[in-house]
Formats: structure tokens, sequence, C-alpha cells
């Protein structure tokens, strides 16, 4: 993927996962919204790492969203590009992604 | 900046645009969010071209957010680092962004 392609998916997973947070933990929403929405953004090896992140993250009863693309450029439709977690305390998302290499 | 920190920015883009259009034009967000939250991102040349971009957004009354990074890593703080235009009806921001290239 592009670099702006890439860009659309972050944006998405923090569209989305807000939207989650807000639904699920109002308060993580709020600490994070009026906190300066802190994003970071991180990078796994391969689907396989991306899914282990993902269970990691629902154990800890993180929210997570899944972006899948609608594949009209680039990649195959229905391909899964990146995930999001949180909005939520950051020393429970870091126990999920602190070993992972910024993007 | 790397490429995580440019997602990182569209993707407060996107969740600042996403909360102004829902405050401010309710029915272009809900048609947006349940319609495939549909994001592009596109590049200026410099600060100049992104400004006159704002200001033809903004003549449209199209919804337009400016984000500022925090400048704790890789650029210097308070640096204007993209807008958010919409979301809005395609068409009408096609009349401000039609002419740039994707990112």
């Amino acid at each position: 993927m592009g670099t702006g392609k890439i860009a659309a998916q972050a944006a998405h997973a923090a569209v989305m996962g807000a939207q989650r947070t807000k639904e699920r933990k109002p308060e993580w929403f709020e600490a994070w919204f009026e906190g300066g929405q802190a994003k970071v953004v991180v990078k796994v090896k391969d689907m396989e790492e991306l899914m282990e992140v993902r269970m990691r993250a629902e154990s800890l009863t993180l929210p997570v969203v899944q972006i899948q693309d609608s594949g009209l450029t680039q990649i195959p439709p229905g391909t899964i590009t990146c995930i999001g977690i949180g909005p939520a305390p950051s020393e429970v998302i870091d126990r999920v992604t602190n070993d992972l290499k910024l993007l």
C-alpha cells in the first residue's frame, strides 16, 4: 500500500475505534478526546501476528476494531489492513503493543 | 515525517472532521458513516497551497479541521500537518480537491 492508502486505513481505525469506545466505555472516550487524542501507529510482520495482537487486546477487554478494505484500489477486496485498539488507558494498551515497533 | 506519523495525522483529521460534521451537518455525517466512511488522502506542495485549499473549502461552507502536531517527535511543536475536509457530499469536496494528487 502507498502512504496515502496506509494513512486512510489508520483513519478508518481511528474513527471506528473512537465510536466503539464511546459506546462501550464513554469515560475512556472522554478522557482521550479531551486529553489530546493520542494515536500511536505500530506495525506487525504478518497477519498471524496481527491476530495474536488482536486476541491479546480482547483478552484484556480492550475495544478492538478490525478494518477491511473495500479493495477498489491497490489490494484485494476484504483484505484486513489493520486493527484499532482503544481509545483506552495507555497503561492497558501498552501491555499489548509495547513490544511492537513504530510504523 | 515517517509513514506512521503521517498516518496518525490523517487519523487526527478523520476523528476531528467526523466530530465537526456530526455537530454541524448531522445528515452529512450519517450518510457518510453508514455509507462506507470513504476517506481520500491527497497532498499539497507547501503550506501556502494548504491554506488556499482550506479557504476554498470554507468558501463552500465545507467543514474543515486543521491539525497541529504536539511536536513531541519528528517536527516542531505547533506545526500544521494537515487539514481535514468533510465528511461532506463528494461532489462538493471534489470541487476543492479534485486537482490534488493522491498521497
